[in-house]
């Protein structure tokens, strides 16, 4: 499914939902190459909707708050694609609300973390639309937010994931595909249940793992000594624990499924290591990080 | 105990074994002080010793094996300082062959990552010598190794723990704090103990973490798949899992004690958040993700 990017026409009008990091750099490189002509910025916060449209992310804005936003909704009845770039937990009320408004054909794609919720949300709230539903996930960092972070070469060389539905269309699948790839990204279909399962172990697990520890040492008598004498591996390895704590909130409650069996993988192998330890078994350990070693060192390359 | 770094005069003759990143970065900048007069070298790698002399880490080198050894065991006889920066499983051997050599104001210290152990070893054979055992440990990246990975500023800026035995004659103490201070280090004492349970905590503990999350996926069918969808989150995380398999092994066993508690603490807590997870308590899961972040970055400052 190797799709040429520029096989497309623009996309006429774009309606983006959450105009930071990530939903500004996606229309930020689109708008590089010409792959779009309007974009609708739709966001709660006018500052970070002024801000886009004076950094070129979008050319109009509309606020969506509980009294007002018909604006954005007769924005939406032109869209050929909507972006849901939000925090996951507004999904719902802004897929209801656009339910009515939107084209039989416009594409509703969304950028989300974990995806069988969003595919759940989707099912809910657009049961007649799932032809056009493409639920993806750009794997770009997200320590920097608003529209300000936005970037141009964001997703170069990055991996984006499509978890398309039974029901969704190729050509819808096709072209946010090519919308990706023309942003420079590494796009690959797998299904929400895969996605989640994936992202479970190499995200998900490991940024549980990365508060656990931070949180365990902050609160011990002596955590100002022990802070004192961490280092680079500690840095390293405790990084995320710096992500938002609202985000993580919502992901580790929405993918709850594949990360508890996760963390109960973790938590048994941990504890052989430890009876390993415990009995002195040198060999045994060496061969945990010389597997482990090889692994990383593979994979770093 | 805040020492003159520049209050004695150079160190007429200091006995190296191990001249790597650690030993040789320590003996470089004591020559940029000209606050040693002759360095010999001792080591198993010939290749590794005439580096160390071209890149004047050392002056002079001597070979130890099992075999020979007469001309270093008649270095030790004129030593003011000897510093043994070799792998710990070497440390026995070279303490009991140096034993009858050493002169009786020499002072001896080491850079090795545990300390009870060290303590333990110095105590077995050079019983008689305790007032001049100084057992230090250097907080600095072991990425690389070898004469040729020696940086003259390794030290600047970073943390020495020295614990000296209740038998350790103060201006031993000072001797060495004041080379560590020379080099730019900060200086800090602790017990032995102490300085074993810190690092059981931030440096030994996530260590066997991070091995334990690679090999754990690496292990798995699927364990490319993993791999291609684990971005930089998962990358500073594991950093540390690429570290020595040999020397963390050491590490691990040395000090089985402390980490054992420090595994059996973390693998408890984490178990806490498993539950709040499996019980959907958004609010209890925010709270520790709140509490780390804060923590986190008030320490990255």
């Amino acid at each position: 499914m190797q799709t040429q990017p520029n096989a497309y026409p623009p996309i006429s009008c774009m309606v983006v939902f959450g105009v930071g990091l990530i939903g500004g750099s996606l229309t930020l490189a689109l708008k590089s190459h010409a792959a779009v002509t309007t974009v609708m910025g739709v966001g709660r916060s006018l500052g970070n909707l002024h801000e886009a449209v004076a950094l070129g992310l979008i050319d109009q804005m509309g606020v969506l708050d509980h009294h007002s936003g018909q604006d954005v909704l007769s924005a939406v009845q032109h869209a050929e694609m909507v972006v849901l770039a939000m925090p996951v937990g507004q999904m719902a009320t802004v897929l209801q609300r656009i339910a009515p408004h939107l084209p039989a054909h416009a594409i509703v794609t969304d950028v989300g973390s974990t995806k069988q919720n969003v595919v759940a949300l989707m099912r809910e709230y657009l049961p007649k639309h799932l032809a056009y539903c493409v639920p993806t996930h750009p794997i770009a960092g997200a320590e920097l937010s608003g529209a300000c972070a936005a970037r141009v070469d964001l997703y170069h060389g990055r991996n984006v994931v499509i978890t398309p539905l039974p029901e969704t269309h190729a050509h819808a699948i096709e072209r946010v595909q090519a919308m990706w790839q023309l942003c420079g990204a590494k796009v690959s279909l797998m299904t929400a249940e895969s996605h989640d399962a994936v992202f479970a172990a190499v995200s998900h697990l490991p940024h549980i793992l990365a508060y656990a520890l931070v949180d365990m040492l902050a609160a011990r008598k002596n955590a100002e000594q022990l802070f004192d004498f961490a280092a680079s591996g500690f840095r390293d390895f405790t990084r995320i624990a710096a992500s938002s704590p609202e985000m993580w909130r919502d992901i580790a409650l929405a993918n709850h499924v594949s990360l508890l069996q996760e963390i109960d993988a973790y938590l048994h192998y941990v504890t052989e290591i430890r009876q390993t330890l415990a009995q002195q078994d040198g060999e045994a350990l060496l061969g945990v990080f010389e597997r482990a070693r090889i692994a990383r060192q593979h994979w770093g390359k």
